[in-house]
């Protein structure tokens, strides 16, 4: 979907919805932690239904989706790995380079454990396929997961992390990408991945052509 | 972890927790969606911010963890796939048959978006990499992920979703499972893992070895 924004109603928009979802996300973490009274948990719970009902009072029909604004620059803000106003994202907040590189340094917490203290293996899959499919994008590549295989070669601690993934080749429309989630001690999880540009989107012109897909 | 609580309060918690996690999910999907005034974003902001605060009063020293009951289930409450303390979980409750399998029924709305209209390739990953782990956990052959293939078909639409798992066989510490997330269409994406056994967990005696390490 193209909404035409100018870029200073971009910046409003950041400025308005990135603290508002980030408190939102910090609720997450502590509705997950927390050891209050049963009472209290009630009232809060009261609360929340209350604020939700005004939210919902002017609210899309559906998801976020992904936004183009006039310059040309995707918003994926829903997106459960980088979305700015999704507080179930970490957010992870990628870097690009035009050689096909995307890389991030984040922070995993309580909301994204599987093992006891450690990350669960889906959510690195979930992290690892959304930085490969950037990479595939910065470089020019989009496309959509084909597939996707993961190396788990140790446990993964929640905390600060950092993923990296970079093209490794690429012919017509597919293009394979690899990469890797790590802490400071070194890599934990290892992917390679096909992506593949959907004919929708060969369809298309610039600048609608997402940069990504996930 | 293991806290020595009974069947009864294990009712209780949940009866306490299952609507409260329902509540800030709920204002998850309306943060993503809300299009209210500037103003009132604003305002909601403030409010959750002093429930956060509330909430963080008295709260576990980090992430959830695993607790096992006396009667040896686990509790896998914060986890991001099946939490029903998780906000930021769907959450997939899932049924399991001792045979090895495992299987669930679940929606998927605004939070798990990727491309437009559909699910984010890697949240498709995360919730197979859980629904194999549970398969070879029911088959009482449990392990952490080793490696994880995805075959993404077609794209997976929001919405009502089914995943089911099964093991493949087994050989010692190794266990091959392998699965699909399919739509009302059919299958939309195939999976296959090796899960392995911890040296950790095979030092442990049951009931507090885990039945699945996601």
């Amino acid at each position: 979907m193209r909404d035409e924004i100018t870029d200073d109603e971009l910046d409003r928009q950041k400025e308005l919805y990135v603290p508002f979802t980030e408190a939102v996300r910090a609720l997450v973490d502590a509705t997950i932690r927390t050891e209050v009274d049963d009472d209290e948990v009630r009232a809060v719970q009261a609360e929340v239904e209350a604020l939700t009902e005004r939210l919902r009072r002017r609210q899309l029909a559906g998801a976020y989706g992904v936004r183009f604004s006039s310059n040309g620059r995707g918003r994926p803000w829903g997106n459960p790995v980088v979305g700015i106003r999704n507080p179930a994202a970490p957010p992870v907040l990628v870097e690009r380079d035009p050689a096909g590189k995307a890389w991030a340094s984040f922070h995993l917490g309580a909301a994204f454990e599987g093992p006891p203290g450690l990350v669960h293996g889906g959510v690195s899959a979930m992290v690892l396929d959304q930085l490969l499919g950037e990479a595939t994008g910065a470089g020019g590549k989009p496309g959509m997961t084909g597939t996707l295989t993961l190396r788990y070669r140790r446990g993964t601690p929640l905390g600060d992390l950092r993923a990296e993934a970079w093209i490794e080749r690429s012919e017509g429309i597919k293009t394979w990408a690899r990469g890797h989630l790590m802490d400071a001690d070194g890599v934990t999880v290892e992917a390679e991945g096909l992506f593949i540009l959907p004919r929708w989107a060969r369809e298309r012109t610039e600048p609608e052509n997402p940069r990504y897909f996930e």
